[in-house]
């Protein structure tokens, strides 16, 4: 897996229970899949501008080991499936000393500006088949 | 003021304070203004679906009892300004046994798809001006 | 599956493709959580007051059909695993005429104040063990 | 006014008007604040652990430009009020050529762990004193 992105636990996502909530891990792996992207001079914002989203399809989530507020976690990813209809990503979510706070692994199917499935347009497959898990 | 709704503070809407995380109340009010224009007929809806936002461009608030995880507040609110460029909105957010947990203001200002100011449609206009405060 | 709740899409929920944000359908099934036991006449709140969370270890959601801004959907929920030391819902999310959008599982640990797995305590495994999924 | 922090808006953080919700940005202020302290070698994380929040009284934000999927915007901000039972802040944030998105201001009450108002302790008073704007 490729580290893709730190980020830093804000005070607006911990919870009564005095921890990060479950939900904002969800948030951190789409902000890591832009970053990864952004890594490798691919855009998501320009695939945005074409008029293409990666809808999420599915995602799946373990949690390990709560993340507090202010913690600093890597997160690290890796392409498991890639098609012209159909992607998915797996995730490691870890705390700064290596410990796993969380894995996941998310679906993606390419859409139009209507919510319809589409094949990844040419130019953005190859773009994508270039990205790299190491 | 009219009551707008009630709304129920959701667990995630709770920070490591123990309370709701003061954030919630911006969408809270949000949240009011759609329901109260519901009550009264209007569809915030149809509005976006006519290309027209009413872009939030100040927003004013003071906190005064905290809200709770699953404590069920009304939210109250009233126009204070109705131009055709231009609306503003009071807010008195209440527990239940009538306390107040927080008082608000927005200002609004209509805009086309592209973010633009743009008059308020001559439809809309007349819709809104019998948008009742009683 | 019992009808937990309904939920009506916010406009802070949705993104720019133009539907509800993937990341709030966790959300909404937390909130369905809440009120599916308080339908049964147990509050979540008076189990986090005694000390306890059930704090999620898992989480998985298939996507279906999108939701739109302002649309009520109903979350429909049923135990699927109840243990002392675990427990697991599943959820469907459904638009108001039947249309699948979601379909989710989650597992529980009970852990105490400090995060500690614990084994719920025995007035609380007893209400557990009665609520019924018809 | 001191740059505090830069924030890359979230996919998440976007409407269907296509750009970032003004939600957000009260959230944003609050990131930057803890940066800030950071900055100069103080821990929000220990205030909190010392029992001690700022509990936010009153936020006010006018919005100037909008922010889009993807800009990093830089947060500025300074201490405009001090003392040991009340603070305030002004924010400015700014596109990264200079543009104004949004103004804002912020005042905060020390509270206890209960949510009672309280002196700020000694400690913590003479290490805010020793902030600076510039």
């Amino acid at each position: 897996m490729k580290k893709a992105t730190t980020i830093r636990a804000r005070f607006v996502e911990t919870d009564q229970m005095g921890v990060v909530h479950h939900s904002n891990y969800v948030i951190w792996c789409e902000a890591a899949r832009v970053e990864w992207m952004r890594d490798q001079n691919l855009s998501y914002r320009e695939l945005e501008n074409d008029g293409i989203s990666l809808a999420v399809s599915e995602f799946h989530i373990t949690y390990r080991q709560a993340v507090l507020f202010d913690d600093a976690v890597d997160v690290f990813m890796e392409v498991t499936e890639f098609r012209s209809r159909r992607m998915a990503f797996a995730y490691e979510i870890r705390h700064s000393d290596g410990r796993l706070a969380a894995v996941a692994t998310s679906v993606h199917i390419p859409t139009d500006t209507d919510g319809k499935a589409v094949r990844l347009p040419a130019k953005w497959f190859e773009l994508f088949s270039q990205l790299s898990n190491d």
